[in-house]
């Protein structure tokens, strides 16, 4: 049996996946060419479309991550061999963090309170009640669900949105366009995870962001391609003509790396992290890869994403 | 029955007081002098001492917090008249919440981001496990207790410490002045939430900051005599120089207002909020403050701060 791993710090998961399958051989992409060719298994986060192309006797290819939308946009992807990709691998709890921190920058005026640091200027703001403050999750996977939890367990009303009707305990949801705009009227914060697809491309575009309340933050840990940066730049406005959005906090861009020559980069009331909103937990996550290789060689029934629906 | 009020935001305790009590006269501390005089009951924060001295029949002081340092320290506080403070009144969620915001952006690296953006640097930074990231609370009261059980919810290694030996569910005690020097040599985040007293003045001096392991943040939602100003600042060196300590998120000081002049404004790696991390919620201590005049009225038996302890 062999796999290849294409990922950042591939050698540990080599590593890993060795120790687990000792008679198995397990080398990363970097490895000569026919080496990594007829591999049985592929590991990979973000491969290059030649690792694809050059294989021929693959039994499964597991994405390394929740989003397949890279994987599923690569050329030389083969369409006969099935695809699984990581459950929420401790990243649900990192997406969680992350949100939560963005959630409490601007609920308790953290974001203000550094402006007026430059200036020597000691002004406490009001504290409104959490009741006052309610937060939406648009994508209700499983992270969604998981970051949506963790709003309401920190007290904040949280408002889901899913394009299909979903149920869920301690949520008020909404789904459609409908359901949408009808959300995004009520929110303080609005968080994006939904995956990148043709339907959700844009979603947050000039018209959805004018909806927002006056004074509501956007939280993007979800894909780049889920807001129009233009137009959020637009509703960010700029000192001397502030728009009606108070301030965001980004992990993900329509180009990344963020080109230098952004003016994201430079707004003062947007911070940049660098797509490691939810970097996948090593530890966590190598279990599920040895149970998909072990699944997969016993031949039994493993839960696939579709490539049609892009999750 | 007379009730003075003296807080910020006067005029809202003296309305919710009125409805509670139809029969009762409830005046704000600016009513001139033979209004004001002659309470049964003060309800204040920081009240100033002509307040107390003209008092002359006061059957009870309500604090309107959980700090009563600065009460004990005011002139003219009758020694005849019982003092009640308010219990954690929402306070510990919110103080929570701003220890939880501060040890996220070191412990998710957001003081980096921020600083590599200002170079449109796009650089992601390692995030460890949690159990690499213990957390030290340094009081034990029912606030410190609140933030370290939240901490402990959030996956956070939580090492307490309090003057004396305590025994909490899901912490490490420590106690003594041993048991601080043990604990501060095995926390990434020290968080302070002790009392103001005299023997914890400057609990955090350069002697104590030293001991904590290279890269470790500060966290003082607590008192300004609490640490040690100048010590932190060397501790934590500039940018051609950096000492070992990492960052501060600070929310009070020695001298407040924090004075326009001084360095902690201006040090990069300080963020500075003007006395917020736990304001007083209205809703919530209203009613402990109607619990404890109708109390008093009764001639129940209330719990009285003990003004030899400090707290």
């Amino acid at each position: 049996m062999k796999i290849v791993v294409h990922i950042d710090e591939a050698a540990e998961w080599q590593q890993a996946l060795a120790d687990a399958f000792p008679d198995a051989q397990v080398v990363t992409s970097d490895a000569p060419a026919d080496q990594r060719q007829n591999a049985d298994y592929l590991a990979v986060w973000k491969a290059p479309a030649h690792l694809l192309e050059e294989q021929t006797q693959l039994k499964g290819i597991i994405n390394l991550g929740a989003g397949v939308d890279y994987l599923l946009k690569t050329p030389g992807l083969p369409t006969d061999v099935p695809i699984v990709k990581l459950r929420d691998a401790g990243m649900g709890e990192l997406m969680a963090d992350y949100v939560l921190y963005g959630v409490l920058h601007c609920y308790r005026s953290m974001d203000r309170y550094a402006a007026q640091q430059q200036h020597a200027n000691w002004q406490p703001q009001h504290v409104v009640a959490k009741s006052q403050w309610p937060v939406g999750v648009l994508g209700l996977g499983a992270i969604g669900r998981y970051v949506a939890d963790v709003l309401h367990q920190a007290s904040f009303p949280v408002l889901g949105w899913s394009r299909s009707p979903k149920q869920i305990t301690g949520l008020r949801c909404y789904h459609g366009d409908d359901g949408l705009d009808e959300l995004l009227g009520q929110v303080q914060t609005v968080v994006t995870i939904l995956p990148d697809t043709a339907a959700t491309r844009h979603i947050l575009d000039a018209e959805r962001l004018a909806k927002l309340p006056d004074g509501a933050s956007v939280i993007n840990p979800g894909r780049g391609s889920l807001i129009d940066e233009q137009a959020l730049l637009e509703a960010l406005g700029n000192d001397s003509q502030p728009g009606h959005i108070r301030g965001a906090l980004l992990d993900v861009f329509e180009e990344e790396p963020l080109p230098d020559e952004h003016p994201l980069w430079q707004h003062p009331r947007v911070l940049i992290t660098p797509h490691m909103a939810a970097p996948t937990p090593l530890s966590d996550a190598i279990d599920q890869v040895i149970d998909y290789v072990k699944a997969f060689e016993a031949g039994e029934t493993v839960t696939t994403i579709d490539p049609e629906a892009g999750y």
